[in-house]
């Protein structure tokens, strides 16, 4: 069986070296040195700044075009050459969970493009988006997207989330956070 | 901030005693004469036969009329003459979580008639439901509906789970245990 909840531990130690960190809204985290992906619940340690988990689940807005679309055209994680990577922490407000289905898909994709501006750095920027929305009361976040890329497509990366933040779908983001990773090539 | 997190006990005690336990598919549950509707997660004690926790959350399925509809003819539950309750712990299959969202609406509503038969019971039989799924790894089901009614709509509730547990919706079901309650009145 797939490992689905995985907790991103930042501290002074970790596979991943932070190069940057954003507040893009909302209160900041921590700072820390490192990151390390690990599967299932963390235990916190004294090099620990922060820890955050979440759950990989099924897709909640593609349609079956989109979703066999994605099929053919992701990457997994993981790929030796993807030594760039990015952890972007997101929570929305209550105006938007309390919306209808029909409502948020109407703005995620309908109004936003959501999916298909992702499509279009596809295979390039690999992602991974772990739900922390249901995973307990007391979540900072609602979820946290990983994103891993080689460097040649950093500016790439950038255009992704910059198109993505002018949205009528970000609107509703009032969390975000935005960190910048290497690692050694493999 | 209301609660979201709410644990299931069932035991030697609690304030709802146990009628009756169906398992309608799957493996079946420990027996218990009492359970307990509890908010937050519950430790487990000697007379805890087994406890379920879920959480609520934003609708998956429902469109903006949908929304609507239930938020005028929906009952909370609590009401002093719904002294009979019905907890449905439910788990889906693989071959559901893996569909899109267009295609799990499709089955739920359109071939199905989820939603809309479940208003025809409005406001008599009250319902929350309970999201496990993404709860964690490791949860025995994915759904926890409670139900609360008074003892004059007890024949209704059988008709509400029977059409139900017959539609194409109910194929993806592969672990379902009826439990059925009642209490004292207030």
């Amino acid at each position: 069986m797939n490992r689905r909840l995985f907790t991103f531990v930042g501290g002074s130690t970790g596979r991943w070296h932070v190069t940057r960190v954003k507040t893009i809204v909302g209160e900041p985290i921590s700072a820390a040195a490192k990151v390390d992906v690990l599967e299932g619940r963390a235990m916190p340690n004294p090099d620990t700044s922060w820890a955050f988990s979440g759950i990989t689940s099924n897709d909640r807005y593609v349609s079956l075009d989109e979703k066999q679309h994605l099929a053919l055209n992701q990457a997994g994680v993981g790929r030796p050459e993807a030594v760039c990577a990015a952890l972007v922490l997101i929570r929305k407000s209550a105006a938007w969970w309390i919306l209808s289905q029909t409502e948020r898909r109407g703005i995620l994709e309908d109004q936003s493009k959501h999916i298909a501006i992702g499509m279009e750095y596809l295979p390039a920027i690999a992602r991974r988006l772990h739900h922390c929305h249901d995973l307990g009361e007391n979540e900072p976040f609602d979820f946290l997207t990983w994103f891993e890329y080689s460097p040649t497509y950093a500016a790439d990366f950038n255009q992704l989330v910059s198109r993505l933040r002018a949205t009528e779908e970000w609107k509703y983001v009032d969390r975000e956070i935005d960190i910048r990773l290497v690692r050694e090539p493999q």
